[in-house]
């Protein structure tokens, strides 16, 4: 099975002009940054608003960080929907590009399905794809979705498809199921991700993969240097201080919150933006986080590059 | 504002060929038949597995309709989706084909979302399609979206789109929200359906539009009897007997159930198919179903009509 994702990956932040469309040249450069930290590009997950675009503007910014010499290795792009033909057609799309793999929700329309519904939908995408390259990672988020992923079912997709299923990202927040799934399935080579770097030093230690973090945004460094180095001697000290920063953003809204962040740190405000039903931070909310990240002493390594003015400033 | 929709509609049940595809052939036939029985086509809803299906198949199906010669001012399609341009290419598509209405569910992946960012949504869609003939319906589902459509929301938006904003479908199944929405609004002509016919007469009589129910699709012609008759002597007698079927139904998945009742009375075995996440009944809830309606008397007037093969057979 492949190992081409490991350590931390992020549900990369999508920029959106004032206008409301999808800015491609910020999510390039922000994912370049992300790449030079070690993070890999898990572009379209909930942190993304994957499900306010349509799959033809999903596919104009995958091909625009393809184009753009990024290495679509490293990208696991979410192409679950709650339509089969538009998770099939941009799970053929990422697989045709090369992408690594790709994060997969199941249905989320419909809530109290049973297995056997899951393993079908599951099933269709990976037959109409029907391509040896396709590596599968299922997206276990019962919080938003409302639609969980039973042991039962991934033990079923994995014997009916082995090789192709490849792995799990786990955003219950439920350290049980976590540990549970790791147990029943990490021996295989199945890499299990936690849903955030709370989890982190523990999912590394049980035997997981590594981590999909929303704060990989804004924290990229510092969770790629723990995934790799959490054997070391102050690999707790790494995990408080990671959970330091996570417990700022989680006290608002953390997309807004990680979007007012990034703008305020390279001062380019088009960062703000999010697309209805989500909403930017309040100048007030704005004016704490500010000082709450200041008071932690958090800075964003790359905050510069991120302007899209820096290209003449610099 | 316009009073094209009145009495009872229906979310019509969307039929797939065995390959899994939209099959338009069975649609049209359904469609026409349920017009002959006076009710109103609310195609693309929950019970059509509308969400599970791409904006083009969807397309395609409300041109097979329109083009089969079905009155466009009696279809209310849903075109709400989780992403925004999704929703304005299909509601766009609906004004411009004369659909008499759209019904609009807000966008649904994110849960706990603001008023705020659900009127941005709604009036991004309404700005978009720029149309004065639009007319919207909100959807309020809460137990399957599971985002919710406040009264204050409701306010807003007529307050911002008087004329555009029609109506709503209430869903919730508490009589006590639907009875609020009709006194707070309906007064203006806001149109407020019950989302299904349990609350029919209830709804008529508090001043409510009428129902929008699933098992308009089985039992269409006496739904649509107790919306015209209702002040008659036995509208009592007429709701219960439209409970006692619906009663029915509701004790298996009901999309699976209203699917495998059609496929046995009309004899087609095509109706049946569900597509993923969604499953078929199984053999031991077929006879159950099948034994239960026969024990109530129940036949759907126009099952011949819905066989593909009685055009020969005839």
């Amino acid at each position: 099975m492949s190992t081409t994702f490991h350590g931390a990956l992020s549900p990369v932040l999508t920029p959106f002009d004032d206008d409301g469309a999808p800015s491609a040249e910020r999510l390039v450069r922000h994912c370049r940054a992300l790449l030079n930290d070690d993070v890999g590009l898990a572009v379209f997950g909930t942190n993304s608003e994957a499900n306010s675009m349509s799959v033809a503007e999903k596919r104009v910014l995958l091909d625009a960080l393809i184009d753009a010499g990024l290495p679509a290795a490293r990208m696991m792009p979410g192409t679950g929907a709650c339509a089969l033909p538009d998770t099939i057609e941009l799970t053929r799309h990422a697989v045709t590009r090369g992408c690594g793999g790709v994060l997969m929700l199941p249905p989320f329309y419909y809530k109290g399905v049973s297995d056997e519904g899951l393993f079908r939908a599951f099933a269709s995408v990976i037959e109409a794809v029907g391509d040896a390259r396709l590596k599968v990672y299922l997206y276990h988020i019962p919080p938003v979705a409302q639609v969980p992923l039973s042991l039962a079912l991934i033990e079923r997709l994995l014997k009916a498809y082995p090789g192709t299923v490849a792995g799990i990202k786990d955003s219950s927040g439920d350290w049980n199921n976590t540990s549970a799934v790791i147990d029943a399935f990490a021996s295989t080579g199945f890499e299990v991700f936690a849903g955030s770097e709370t989890f982190l030093l523990r999912t590394l230690e049980a035997g997981g993969a590594g981590c999909i973090t929303a704060t990989g945004n804004v924290n990229a460094a510092a969770i790629a240097r723990l995934a790799r180095e959490w054997p070391s001697a102050d690999a707790v000290a790494q995990q408080r201080r990671l959970d330091e920063v996570r417990a700022v953003f989680q006290r608002f809204p953390m997309i807004a919150a990680m979007k007012a962040a990034i703008a305020w740190q390279s001062g380019d405000e088009g960062w703000a933006n999010l697309r209805p039903p989500l909403v930017e931070l309040g100048a007030g909310q704005r004016a704490q986080l500010e000082s709450a990240l200041d008071a932690i002493g958090f800075r964003m390594p790359h905050a510069a590059q991120l302007a899209l003015r820096t290209e003449a400033a610099h």
